[in-house]
């Protein structure tokens, strides 16, 4: 392969003759640009640069074989030329480097919300974005954890509590208590080793992790950083081509993995606005001002990865899925009584009463909400036996999970709480994270008088208000204005 | 005529000697002054100069000739001089104008809101008082929007969506979505061309629009503008005189207007207080300051422009109109069953559930409250066939045009958010516009699992809380000045 | 009469010897300083100076005479030093002139929260205070107005509503709307000519005024006050000593009062709080400082006009006011669709659903919230006709008045908004602020559908929520603080 | 004993050599250190120093016998010595002092807020936040008293309420009102002379005291302090050591305490992340910076003081306490209508609807909420006679103390206000915030129409919305961002 200088590709840097720098290799990305998933925007950016770190935390390792033609290799940078000037800190890479160096010490952190504050001060601006935006207007975002606020509690007191013992079993596998750590994507983004720390914390913490196809690290990096009596499962978008969805199955299934989790909430990514406007304000390569209305603008980093997954899946294809495999097949995404009863019909194991954590349709409800009417149409067909119903979306407390398993899911997924303590502090942060949540549900199971998760039952939640969707009434502001609101004599400010 | 000069006019600057240059020619307007629909304030401020800028976004072009006499033109301005004066431009044409060139680019809008907030920098302080204001609290105005909220989504998954039409048919005319630009007054207030912009822009997005009778532009303008097959309507003001309601109404019709829409809910027009207080503080001419108690106020554009509405409007007129016009009827500001019922029964085509985006009545109820028991009475009555029921009123979203679909709406109507768009980007803003809620729709209908607008059915919207009108509750100011309230590590404020 | 100078006078300051200068007439108050209703701070303060200014506004002006023995009077003041000393104006009289003359043009007033306003900036403190205050947490104050809040309107269109007449009757007296200005203590506190302002506005607009027991003004002054065709009606608060009651019925009876409005929710004035604070900080003379904890603090200006009420007033005692007087007999201050029931069997001609303008027990309900309670019993009791029900507390819009109309109320009264109006304005004021209600309701009244009074229905109320007190749910503050809120491109702040 | 010299003690300051002064004797804690139930680091903290003042309020007086072998105690300091070290004045002590001193006076207290105003800003902020902590997220904490605000009153008029007699009795004890206060641990952390304060002050008002298992002060002080004929009860953890308990509650019944309160809500004790906060930011000696991360952080007082605490104890115990005791017992803590009812069938004299405070799980419900079926339960099953229920958590006002009434509580506790008057006040402070909760009864009974306690009736109160925990709905970001809220002519900030 011909060695070429930085130099030398510095000079090819507009749009008709575009070259890029990627882990030492030199692409000549002329031709690519316009069908880049991305859009065209973010490649310009690095028109004749070393695009290597924007690279890869979007791009799964192996991405580029697959879409580019050899030819398309112009050569390679000296090693020694590219080490000498990765060395140079980016004003970015500084600001990072520096929030790490300050945050505070890991044992500060008393509960989830802790994690999501370091997380935002640590975070790049574009991984802030990517992590935390949802659909439009964040309802449903927000939904997710507030609708766990709408059920109280039925303590019971007077109950031996000295032992409490929150271990469970999910898809047949022993864990350490009802809690799964979710798929979740672009995980290099938050940490350079990407969902890796996911995979040795969970199996540090005894707990089940599901791995995302849309994973930074590639599938085989995950597997093999599994520890030995680990329990992984595969989420899977499917593919327009399901020949590369039986390849990916098949060696799932051949990698030990112990439960295929098919989402079906996203025959099209969702329009997160945060992350549309973070991709604007950041990428504005000065080349481009003149033109600015025109250039087609990317959509963020959610739909640039996406691009692939098959909107025309349906009932139809279940019996296929189940041909291919002997693992437990669940649907992920799974928002209505009727869909639940389907999936049972058509032979599921099971299905995950999610939103896609907010980040698909706004209004949509969240799992805990359904879950009451799920179980109870189960029941009504004579289907809730070896039917297991998950719930993620909105975990963020102890108390939520005893409120999901008390009203009969077997376990809850967490997916941000993990990526925010991932993203501060490595492997360590999601370890202290589980144990937070071990902490305050063992806390609420002896406070609730119930010493196993079998004594966790429905009569124990008051669920009069799970559906009430009131407030955000206009307020009477020109009476708000002209009052006068009461003080005590020494206190806060006036509100 | 007379050919006058401006230093000649400026001496005619008093109540009792008042003359006033608009469009190049000289009006005395003493004796008109107390009859100004307006208010004599406003033409106070314009005593002896020219007040072309102020009287063209108010009034339709041809309003002169049909309130003043021939004998009040006293002359005409020496077309030089005028063109001259024209040129030195006001300290708030300045401002005005570098809003608008320090305006972000059109592609940074992402939503309906985002225009909002451009048009409220670019626009005039008069125009946003105008088009932003609604009646008393704005109660009603804000409920619009918000009683979406309270409609919350039921998505059905493993539905083939890789097709998703959203195209419907409103009166018999095909279009690309459910959505018309709804009729609004004073559109030369946001633009110059007034709402020929929303006329160009409605055909290159292939929606209906309605022309409003208190266009800016006139009527015929704005049939001119139309394109090949685009579809437009017309909203009527019921004129005292009927006679001039006639022509109005089969000049429409042989225009080739494709349906009518009375206007039943303004026998009077609101009050708008932010409209009332902007003309306050913005019309104060030094001659008044003395006698500031006594003159008579104006009472904002809304009414200024509104004294020919026929308030004895009632149900024994449709059949006048049905006489007039084969037109399709409808009826706009329908806000009970037991009216749509009424409609349907005299012979009406249909009804649009509005309350004229909030500026009439407040605690009048959003029209997607009521839409579904309007539905129901209809059907109980056996009315629902070839009877349309439109929504307008809070419409901001795509998941707000899938909610009203879904209860039984044949379309909905946008009217400020096409103003915001016009206001701050012309025609490719209001074109973006429509995109942007395409975009939603399209997102929202995949992910409901309804390919068609004929597969939106109304069980898939949980309206349990339609009609909980809570909140507002008073605060206990005590407590929570002395609460110490939680706070992360780091993160936000104190809240 | 021994002629004092204010030198003299200034030497009895302790409270072992304590003169007093009102009215230019000195008064010993050593022995009575103890038994003063309102403490003996307040005195303490103007020991040896000229109280007259704080004692107008508290005191009727016949009080001194009926409380003090003549020989408590030591002399009078000469008349000529009187007046040089009463020219200098103190700090806050300036204050308050400056804020009175600084203050907006009346045609400015665009609603009666616009009076609110100006009534806080131009008020004296304690005022603002006495006017403004409520019981305990003030929930119930604001509950008052917000409780319109939750009942929403059904609009009829297409009814001719040319002309619209909002006249009425109530107690047989022909008014031109069916609103009163309520009974309210202390009118001098706001305006120097006290509730005398009301008298003369209520007839200007033709509509009723209730003469308070505790006004400022004498009763003949306000009886006096009373132009030709204006109907008065008397408030009562009973006293203990019943002879005094009788001649006060009596008199207001043979002065032509035509309603006695007996007050029935005050055997014991209120705590308000702000009046409390107030109290505390405006009255801290220096010569108290040193035994500050010790001194016997005034309960404000509520409480220390109020010890002479009967709080033994009971059933019974409706026979004898029957035996005293021929004026219909009405109370004031029902809270429960019981007693409306028994006020009928007693006799009675009416009751005013209030909770006293939220001063007396918080958590009370809003007479608007029972008001459908109560016409539901009375008609169940067949006790509805001639009996008249009314409400208070909360009236700001015509909107409110029209909801109460609807509801079964024969009027409504307006207390507050008076005063501020009053304060504010003076006559002008109070008959702007009606204008601006006459305004409201018209335009109600036009949107609704209901040419008359006697078209306005029930049925047009959607009343739903009414009891709806929900609200003051604690937040989620961790969560919320880390929340990235979503903004506009250009907009407002952060949320 | 050795005499030993600061000095000499000032050496032993590592944690292998580690030497403490407590009340002028020295200890050798280098073997305990890992033992110490509130974790190692306080005690690293004081290494080598006099630690008394941190001691005291923490530690019951004789726990250093019960836990230290007499080996450990290494000599004492020479008193001349200790006695001026002492005088020196800390910055903390310094703060505090001054905050004292500048508080305001007593009688500017007008509720119980203004007690918790001036606590927070005189407290140091360790007591500060473990008086103020509760769990999680401090909703039930915050629910506590807005429950109360979901509750509305039925006013009755025209009665006779001349003479109002709050008196009542609980547990066949006269007392001047229904309300006592409530155990609560480490008063000293408050105040210097612990809770022997609300001994004192509960004598002068003539109300019960429940004597703190955890209290500074010694159990025989508290009931030394007890004045003729006043009441004490006493409250109780149970301990692993069954000995234990029995001594204790042995000793109380011989010392006179009448009513024994088995707390039941508290097996494990809860987590107060606010505790939590403070410790880490309070306690962080500068030999332990260097190793962060890894030391054992102790998890607030509440932990620190409860590990003795049995979470075995269960239904059948009842039985065993019976046996030891002839004293009512109670149950404090009982938080459902299953387990009142048990409770009555086991025997006990009754319960206390409670959850801690707030303090130990989140989202239980507070004791007014469940009060009412709590009654109907015990009436259904005929156990509602010779079984009193008591309350606590958030009473503030008279009306939250009248609500509890009616609805069928014999009595309820307070604990946080005492604690805060206690610390700003001290025994003034207790009678002044009884005497202000007098006043606010008295008052409530008077305007309710029920001049006794028996009269107090449950269809009094409104309870309709007593289940709705709503609210909290996310906010709609964007629309409230670009809307211009209303603004008065002249009044408050826009809102």
């Amino acid at each position: 392969m011909k060695t070429l200088t930085l130099q030398e590709v510095a000079k090819h840097n507009t749009k008709d003759d575009l070259w890029i720098v990627i882990h030492g290799k030199v692409y000549d990305l002329t031709n690519f640009l316009p069908e880049h998933p991305g859009g065209p925007r973010i490649i310009l950016k690095y028109a004749g640069q070393d695009a290597t770190d924007a690279f890869d935390p979007i791009h799964p390792p192996d991405i580029i074989d697959r879409y580019l033609s050899a030819e398309a290799c112009m050569g390679e940078i000296n090693e020694e030329e590219l080490e000498a000037t990765e060395k140079v800190e980016t004003e970015e890479q500084k600001q990072t480097r520096i929030a790490h160096e300050n945050k505070p010490n890991l044992d500060e952190m008393l509960n989830s919300f802790d994690f999501e504050g370091v997380a935002k001060s640590v975070l790049k601006p574009e991984a802030w974005a990517y992590y935390s935006s949802g659909a439009d207007d964040e309802i449903t975002l927000r939904e997710n954890h507030n609708a766990f606020h709408r059920l109280w509690l039925k303590p019971r007191v007077m109950v031996d509590v000295e032992k409490v013992d929150m271990s469970t079993s999910m898809l047949g596998t022993k864990t350490s208590m009802p809690l799964y750590i979710t798929a979740t994507a672009l995980g290099k983004l938050g940490h350079p080793d990407g969902e890796k720390v996911l995979t040795l914390a969970s199996a540090e913490q005894d707990i089940i992790q599901m791995i995302p196809t849309l994973a930074s690290c590639s599938f085989n990096e995950l597997i093999g950083a599994r520890a030995q009596n680990q329990t992984q499962w595969f989420q899977l978008y499917v593919n327009k081509d399901r020949a590369i969805t039986e390849k990916l199955v098949r060696h799932a299934e051949a990698s030990g993995v112990k439960g295929l989790f098919i989402t079906v909430d996203a025959p099209q990514l969702g329009r997160r606005e945060k992350d549309m406007r973070q991709k604007y304000s950041a990428d504005d390569p000065e080349q481009l001002v003149e033109s600015k209305a025109k250039v087609t603008r990317s959509q963020g980093a959610a739909r640039a990865i996406s691009t692939f997954i098959d909107p025309s899946l349906n009932w139809n294809d279940v019996k296929w899925f189940r041909s291919i495999t002997k693992m437990p097949i669940l649907l992920k995404g799974v928002q209505t009584a009727e869909d639940a009863v389907l999936a049972a019909r058509h032979g599921c194991q099971g299905v995950v009463l999610s939103n896609h954590g907010g980040r698909q349709l706004d209004f949509a409800p969240s799992g805990i909400e359904i879950l009451p009417e799920v179980m109870e149409a189960l029941k009504a067909e004579g289907l809730d036996k070896n039917f297991e119903v998950y719930v993620d979306g909105g975990i963020r407390r102890g108390t939520d999970i005893f409120k999901a398993i008390a009203l009969g899911a077997k376990g809850v997924g967490i997916g941000r709480p993990a990526l925010y303590a991932m993203s501060s502090y490595g492997v360590d942060g999601v370890v202290k994270l589980v144990q937070l949540l071990k902490d305050e549900l063992e806390m609420v199971m002896r406070l609730m008088g119930t010493p196993t998760v079998a004594d966790i039952k429905p009569e124990m939640i008051d669920l009069r208000n799970i559906k009430s969707h009131v407030g955000s009434i206009p307020s009477d502001n020109l009476a708000l204005s002209v009052y006068d609101s009461m003080r005590t004599r020494i206190g806060g400010p006036k509100l």
